[in-house]
């Protein structure tokens, strides 16, 4: 039993790693399940019984990827976020646009009515707000010197990343999403 | 024919406010074509006649509240947008979640390839961002409090603003959307 468990974790995570690849390849649109079975040999009804929906799988990627950002060895540190590493996790964003894509688009289909991935985000978000605001806290005690506290600053980084994404996927000239977050921390350390 | 026309932009007109009513009562998702259609008389065909897809209807009523926001006797200034009349906005949309829905939506869609709202957005996003420039100069001159040029706030105001829209949408109890946009009003502005 304890075996079968360790193939089918190892089974999921095989096919987490393909369905990144193939959104890097062909962003949110052209990750069909059907897309990502192939690459893992599978056959459709192979990758349900380990995914039950698109959804699911792509929430599974999104929080490999926070696995990763925040603790896997990644753009950010061992122990968490510090304010430089969310710098030069903005700056690594921008070179993979395909995942972006996809964190933005689930994002944005989370929002209406029962929609599979909105636990998901609502949860992320919640922590997120609550990391951040360690982050900050770490950085600049309890009141940074625009004059907010850790926790009314928190939301409004989390914000700024988003929205930054959206600007910058839609127009990736137009908006260089690195230096306009380099911006925002600048602003939020000014004194 | 100038009747004709001035006919067709009358129910053009019509639909678009029937689908904003729609959206108000029932989401995103329950804004059909065919709920939209039987509120203003007209069969599912009679309106794909004027609007040929969901994606085009929602395009417009998006422009008619941006319209609306920015001219037409709503938070908003005759002549434009206000640095304080931003903050109006912000609390006017915390009253509407069924449109500040639609528009995180259809904005997280966008990104996908081949959208069709994806010109509306790119587009909005240019002028979104010159328009906060042009408040951000009114207000404060070429530098603001803070460091930034209006430039370089401008793409922060609108990335907070719609950041910020999501967070509440998941979880309004948890984000308090006006008292948050007016947080970072402050950070723009604190000295």
């Amino acid at each position: 039993m304890a075996a079968a468990r360790a193939r089918s974790e190892e089974r999921r995570a095989e096919i987490v790693r393909a369905a990144l690849e193939v959104i890097a390849e062909r962003g949110y649109r052209g990750a069909s399940l059907g897309a990502v079975a192939e690459r893992v040999g599978l056959t459709q009804q192979g990758l349900l019984h380990h995914f039950p929906t698109k959804e699911a799988l792509l929430v599974a990627v999104l929080e490999e990827r926070d696995q990763w950002d925040t603790g896997g060895g990644g753009a950010a540190a061992r122990d968490g976020w510090r304010l430089d590493l969310l710098d030069s996790l903005v700056e690594y964003n921008a070179m993979r646009p395909g995942i972006v894509q996809t964190f933005s688009a689930l994002l944005g289909e989370s929002v209406t009515e029962d929609h599979p991935a909105r636990d998901f985000f609502t949860r992320r978000y919640a922590q997120v707000r609550a990391h951040m605001a360690d982050v900050l806290r770490a950085e600049f005690g309890d009141r940074l010197p625009g004059g907010l506290t850790p926790e009314q600053a928190a939301p409004l980084l989390t914000a700024v990343m988003d929205g930054l994404q959206y600007q910058w996927l839609l127009d990736p000239d137009a908006v260089d999403m690195p230096a306009a977050f380099r911006d925002f921390l600048r602003l939020l350390g000014a004194r």
